[in-house]
């Protein structure tokens, strides 16, 4: 048993398929956190993703309302006023989508929810794309967490695992094509408009993704995609 | 400029008056968390107690509203069902008490505060008290929870503090006798009712620690602390 921390985007999806059909977890409690962000569209996307991987696996499902943080912390692009920032994920204008100590919330609150029901980890999807903007996502942070964790629950210990932590986001769609993972029904964008921008840092991550996979994302229609790759290309052209 | 997780019990009250005056921080962020606690009442007093000190220092309060968390987390007896175990607080009983991860979840949450209000360090009032039952308030937590703050928000680092993690609550009660804590406002009892119940561990160990410092409790009538001190002697007769 384990917890997931799952924002039905991408990378979490991958980790859940990743969760019950490599690791062979036997239930997965899958947490999905609203904290005012503003593309809260994906929380139906979670809800619809973990319907669908129910054929294949035990998985449970709740949305945690953290809505009422939001004020407390609220900067930034995602929760805050600032626009999303249009450039490659990896770019260092992204970091105005940093929601401040937001994963060490979500860990926190996950690992008292896996002492309650008796889960002995908590997952969560941190990968080596986010790794130069979001440093709640670097391996000796994952570390420390662990340790902070483990010390602070002593009589019911509780581990931290990252198993995406050195993969790229072209490393995360290659591991979920081969599972089976339903990419059509995932949400990355930042705005929380009807369909994906295309041009935020996520949806050019997404794109640069499934390009090097060779494969068109699933998500988007042959036209969308077709403009998702040339955004790519004025993007990110040169690197 | 700090932020303090506020509880408006004695510890935290002690730790106010110690920031502002032996610390000399000189803006303080009261945090006071409403996880849907059986001993809610203690809200009220933190409001009651940021008032009176207004006048020696400056102090912004706000109340954060996690009871969103209370079902998932809920267990023991502070949020869940059991009975407040009826024993001095050092005792293995007290550990139905533990509410899972809390500490972390508060603190983790007082970080992003920290970090939008510029805020450099996040104070919480662990003392040498809690070490038996409750692994998170321990010296080698607050340092394992001090690196990985400091690893997730590298980009605008923030410190956590516990100054009394090696001080029992008699020696809290001497320092704060010292700084003119309004101990009268304060609440400690873990039952919801009144008046303080007098017999619960945290009714006990308060007990204990005016009574070592050989002066009545501020916050109990004559009557209700020879009735107090009787139950004290009763429970904890020949330690």
């Amino acid at each position: 048993m384990a917890v997931l921390i799952f924002s039905g985007g991408l990378d979490s999806t991958t980790l859940l398929y990743y969760m019950a059909k490599v690791e062979k977890v036997e239930r997965i409690y899958a947490l999905t956190f609203d904290y005012g962000q503003r593309h809260a569209r994906e929380i139906d996307h979670a809800r619809r993703i973990v319907e669908f991987a129910r054929d294949e696996m035990d998985v449970k499902h709740k949305v945690v309302d953290l809505s009422s943080i939001k004020d407390l912390i609220a900067m930034g692009a995602l929760t805050g006023d600032e626009d999303v920032p249009k450039a490659h994920y990896a770019d260092k204008s992204q970091r105005a989508t940093i929601v401040p100590n937001r994963n060490m919330i979500m860990l926190s609150v996950a690992v008292g929810y896996a002492v309650k029901v008796g889960a002995k980890a908590v997952y969560y999807s941190a990968h080596r794309g986010d790794y130069e903007n979001y440093p709640d996502c670097r391996k000796e942070f994952v570390k420390a967490m662990d340790t902070a964790v483990y010390l602070a629950n002593i009589f019911n210990p509780v581990e931290i695992r990252a198993p995406f932590v050195d993969i790229d986001k072209a490393g995360i769609v290659e591991i979920g094509l081969k599972l089976g993972v339903p990419y059509h029904l995932t949400w990355s964008c930042y705005e929380g408009r009807e369909r994906p921008c295309l041009s935020c840092g996520a949806c050019i991550e997404r794109t640069e993704a499934f390009l090097l996979n060779g494969v068109k994302d699933p998500a988007l229609s042959d036209e969308e995609w077709k403009k998702a790759v040339e955004i790519y290309k004025r993007v990110c052209g040169r690197r």
